[in-house]
């Protein structure tokens, strides 16, 4: 979208980017991740990361919204909430995710062969996904320090749905009781983001079709770790759905509007 | 099956536990983590964990076989040939394991229905589950020191097969050539443990129906830390296969007796 | 249902009945088919067979409304447009159906553990399954004869879904064209049934999480039979769908109330 | 192969040919059903159909065997002790199919794309299979009568496996328990075929992996029908699994070399 973007912008669109283009603010990251110089560098400062619950602000008048990636998304609503308290090592942080195979796109080739999939799980690209630069920003600039991640994708034989388990390092013998509160305060106004009971992990089949955010967490005290697990729907709160709730703050109306439906099930 | 085994091991038989009643030596440990006392804490001294590729020397001679649960074969064969080296801190073990409902048992219940399974990726027992205590008493073993790990179990919308990413803090700027030469070095006589090619990691799909174990591996060097991916068939090596390879081992017979073919794709 | 029905009847009550206690009109059928008596025959003739594509007006008033089984509902639908013309023989219906595991319901069993389902497609009850009275008293209502039906279940490695495949001998040479034709007029004002194009047939996949009814039409001409595929999702147009739409038609407001949406895809 | 086959057969070479080159006696219902004309059509009258359940004697001398396509190994298995015999009209032969997907190959489209497959039953070209024409080569041959299928072949969402369901009128009040013991007394040497008990239907689950044809059998006494389920292995039974077995057969060795194992479950 890079190169299409500045026609765009020259008028009075105002556009939400589902491509990666306009994500990083740094056009040098961007070409280490990408592999590819970035075409229009002077739009980047202009994007507003598009997850409303740490941008909604500035979405509300945001031009351009890059809407965030499904991994990204799912890591960093994790965090976000405990990532800038004392608590943590902020620099402690591993991302072990796994996604449907529809995160992998609708282009057929043999890695997505339902016979190739099925019955398979595996990781792919771990600490070389071009998904890492994006969480690296964003915790950076919620704790402002230089935060890197260790990441591990992996595919699952699903279609829909990204489950992320993070792991951080406790500084203080905190419990699971006030992660909760913390969580829940940080999150108290947020539509689509919901906190799970203590001893319920997030799982994939409960936020399916849905722009629902699923959180559990686990105070592993033997070894002062915090876990976090988190689900989405990668096509929704991971994808459209984003987008759609991003449009909704541009335009002014209730953020909820198309996405206020609970997630299916079975 | 501790109460039947003071009478089996009374007389000339050679027993192979598929139970978890005797692979742990403190029967103080098992009490804390299985919540009842352990009636025959006489034999736990006696019983030899049925990993051949740590114990097969014991394994040869034993009464008593203790056969391995399957999460505890593959985050420890992930992490024998690196736990004990200068390369790593012990003390930093982050398991993240993946298993196939035939993980679950047999018996029916409404959290192995099809219907709340597939489409489903989900943790359950971070922090808790009872094998962890076993993957410690090995890697302390070898160690020399007392080890904990961070576990936390997901099941996966497949029948047979496990997948464990195995995090490890570097202490030295190793590279990842040098650790793949290390794991072939430490595995080279094994005939069911396979290195696989840098850039490849494990696939449960690749180790169906056989009792091989496929070891995948990666250095995060922006992050100073080793990521071990390793597949096993949960239950072939993860069960009833790793009792077969321990029973050849015992019965002075090919190793690979009745296993030596291989994994069956698709 | 049939306990509790006389005391619902007794007031103002207007009631969706989503067992099969009054599918049936004949009590004889129903003991003979579901091994019991019928506990409360009186009312088998007030009750209105709920399926809209046939009984619409009925419904509308109708003080009782039996919602129709899953299986039935994909082949009476099916077959409606076609059973009462000159074309077929209505006596050499064969249908062979496959459903979903939801299907089976959420209780607990060693018959819908994800590990015996998962990789397995398997026939049960044939020719002696409880839906087909309920599909033999619709065809016969429609075409003046009793009709019987040769009736095949399959349970299919999926969570949801329904596919029928209706087999009928054709009396005259008749071709695709005026078949689809037919078909076409039958269902022009139905909201919820969609016949496909020449070539495709139905698909679980593409009614999934909708109300809808795919149809998919062929011509055998070397064997002058007629195949109808129809792809329903068995818990919305098989069971809850249904009841909304029969509903809002009791309600007398706009049918499509609360299922207008297309069919959720991947 | 068609192409490649003189060349093979002019010396001393035995071949068996897994396409579908060889399968068809007649050159022009190749040319029909495949839309090209033959190119080898001297050497069809060589080729042996490569079912050892009908043609044993002449695969263990023939030069060519022709590996039969895995719907018409399953639905000529189910049909052969019946389909010559009084009780049934050979002209009413319908076969609805239920393939899994590796049955497609794997060759990377968009159809068999996971997230295309996965939760979708579907059928393709109803009538119109170039697997028709085979199945009604053999039924024809042991019958002596021109016989006509109605083939409907679907896609079912797992790797491996095939069932399928054959519909043939009765012409006599034949009962359950006689055409058992007729399947059983035809079946009664064949290694690799299994008839099940009464009220039990054949389960793609318990022939994966194995060479094994399970059929299950019922009569639909109401309906003068009986109804024959087969199971297979596509991959094995229904391909490799069969070449292996003529081969066996072409070299005099034990029929059962390689393959005498039971069905993997789970």
């Amino acid at each position: 979208s890079m190169e299409k973007m500045p026609a765009f912008l020259n008028g009075t669109c105002r556009v939400i980017d589902l491509s990666a283009d306009y994500r990083l603010k740094d056009a040098d990251s961007f070409e280490t991740w990408y592999k590819t110089p970035h075409k229009n560098p002077a739009n980047l400062s202009e994007a507003v990361y598009g997850l409303p619950e740490l941008h909604r602000a500035e979405i509300k008048t945001a031009k351009l919204v890059a809407n965030p990636g499904c991994y990204p998304t799912s890591v960093i609503l994790a965090l976000a909430p405990v990532i800038q308290s004392d608590w943590v090592d902020p620099h402690s942080v591993i991302a072990d995710c796994k996604s449907g195979i529809s995160g992998a796109g609708r282009k057929a080739n043999l890695g997505v062969h339902f016979s190739e999939r099925n019955e398979g799980v595996s990781a792919y690209n771990i600490a070389e996904h071009r998904h890492t630069p994006e969480m690296e920003q964003e915790l950076s600039q919620l704790t402002g320090q230089k935060i890197n991640v260790t990441f591990s994708p992996h595919l699952m034989p699903m279609t829909r749905g990204m489950l992320s388990a993070v792991y951080i390092n406790l500084k203080s013998d905190i419990g699971l009781e006030d992660v909760m509160s913390h969580y829940h305060e940080f999150y108290k106004n947020e539509p689509f983001v919901r906190i799970l009971e203590p001893g319920s992990y997030a799982n994939t089949k409960y936020v399916a079709y849905s722009n629902y955010c699923d959180i559990g967490l686990q105070v592993d005290r033997r070894n002062k770790r915090l876990i976090i697990t988190s689900a989405i729907d990668n096509l929704i709160k991971g994808a459209s759905g984003q987008a759609v709730q991003n449009m909704n703050i541009m335009l002014g109306i209730d953020e909820k509007t198309g996405l206020d439906f609970p997630a299916i099930f079975p």
